[in-house]
């Protein structure tokens, strides 16, 4: 059983939450929603009272526990006297992850201006989760997709500000958090990195910027030496292709769209957010609240069910594992 | 008739052109070989004097203005002494095209270095055949697969001087460039350009940087005021899904793997290199020499012949707006 946070009630969270339990009633993974019973419409709603009961509605309607909002939610309009319910969603999801008694959290997306303006202060889900769940080391964004795996070290930042703070550090932590996820939640005994250059063709040997050798060079070679298999840094034009992204298991990025375009590229839909290094396993659709979508029936599942299967799949992996 | 240049000898160049011939004699476009014609094997070759020679070979041979190379040819192993024949190759491939006895000028991969040690004063091939066919503007390169165009305003520079050396003014002369390229050499009436941004989300709204909003959006605003339809700035990330490329015939890129990583992401092999700008047609494969695999037989000639078939339309179209 995964819990799934309701998300910005205002955004297409409650409309993809219905059109996931549809999709997924009969083979699962089964989930619960944590929110406010009343915002779903169009799938028969089974308010139930724990995880544990949930699981056995799942077949037949959508199991929701149950927690009311204070303001009436229209679709597309973000109200802030609901912020302080969307974020107890969140910590109630962790808890129930954290007792065990959740396999693995799913977010809903969230509006994080109207959280900002109701005193959220952390710049996102992310941090937020590290704060209810962390570890001792950073929480690391991965985005994932049936073809590839990447991990931006640095996100939401101007690019130049984001290359300046590269480090050799930097990357290698970031590095040996992907390699411990891989291990531990996804099954891969012995996971392959494959660290990108910052420059064109990695700066082809010194000639097209210092970086490469200066700093993602020495990064690989101490995750080397820490017995991670990391190779790089590679050209980042040619390493996502179809030939070369069976060569690796997950791509160490140093900025966000050298991220994100390939993976976008690739698969707009089924690009599942994966947060590593917390205690608990947490997954996301790639997507945003979509409030000029919200309530019309546009919004696809798809990468909410892409979030969902794969959060079951870790939790099946870190079980076996334990 | 398209004249295909020999490119480095000791590169992949002879063998993928053979290849490319066995691929395109039934149905063309038609192609004569300028090098030397004691370098191909495996099929037939016909010695011609004039493109207009080789027109009636191409069904039953490689036709080859042969022009034999002074030093011995080992596959791998490049010779400076070999460097002019390579480059008078390129000249008389010009000066084909630019008499109109040639359509377009395709070109084999140089070795850059190789040429360098000869003398060679250019930083590659494209600020070459500005040289010998320039129009006033510099040089711009294009790639080119059947899903997607994109022009990088930078190229061959470290990441974080290329963003310093972003103006408006730079982005909007490359994308002028490519406005009209489009409607000349590609039948485009009115061309869409979607110009990239710099940050993450292109910047939003100023928060993740400042030159999305300083640099880019005035260039969308120049291109605009002179009537191009361009739009922009797009988070770089979501303007290369597949729901997003139909809305473009070209995107402006900032800098060379933002507009690399798509492009090859989706076709490694079928990428063409277009140069926009030039009083003649030039396209190349979108690779390069691979001394490594040279005279092994493993080369593939798809990119070889993506650029044969697109220099062919793109010739053909310009005939036609004449």
């Amino acid at each position: 059983m995964l819990a799934l946070t309701m998300g910005e009630p205002a955004g297409i969270g409650p409309e993809i939450s219905a059109l996931a339990w549809q999709a997924l009633r009969r083979d699962g993974p089964g989930f619960v929603l944590l929110g406010d019973a009343g915002l779903v419409s169009g799938v028969p709603v089974a308010r139930v009272a724990s995880p544990e009961e949930a699981e056995a509605a799942f077949p037949e309607a959508l199991p929701v526990l149950h927690r009311p909002l204070p303001a009436p939610v229209r679709p597309g309009r973000p109200d802030p006297a609901n912020a302080p319910a969307v974020l107890r969603s969140i910590e109630e999801a962790v808890a129930l992850a954290r007792e065990g008694r959740a396999g693995a959290v799913v977010t809903n997306p969230i509006q994080k201006a109207v959280l900002t303006a109701a005193g959220f202060p952390h710049p996102g889900h992310t941090e937020f989760l590290g704060e209810l769940a962390g570890t001792g080391v950073p929480p690391v964004m991965m985005l994932a997709c049936p073809e590839l795996r990447v991990v931006p070290v640095t996100v939401h930042e101007p690019l130049a500000r984001a290359i300046a703070r590269l480090t050799p550090e930097l990357i290698a932590e970031h590095a040996r958090i992907t390699h411990d996820a891989l291990r531990r939640d996804f099954g891969i005994a012995e996971p392959r990195l494959a660290v990108a250059g910052l420059n064109p063709h990695a700066g082809e040997a010194g000639t097209l910027g210092h970086e490469d050798e200066a700093i993602v060079a020495p990064a690989v070679a101490m995750l080397r030496a820490e017995g991670i298999a990391a190779t790089g840094p590679h050209p980042p034009d040619t390493m996502f292709t179809a030939l070369a992204r069976p060569g690796y298991d997950a791509a160490i990025c140093l900025y966000h769209d050298q991220a994100l375009i390939p993976i976008k590229t690739l698969d707009m839909e089924g690009g599942v957010n994966v947060t590593l290094g917390l205690s608990i396993i947490r997954t996301s659709p790639d997507h945003g609240t979509a409030l000029d979508i919200a309530g019309t029936g546009r919004a696809s599942p798809n990468s909410l069910i892409a979030a969902l299967r794969l959060a079951a799949r870790l939790a099946e992996a870190r079980r076996n594992a334990a």
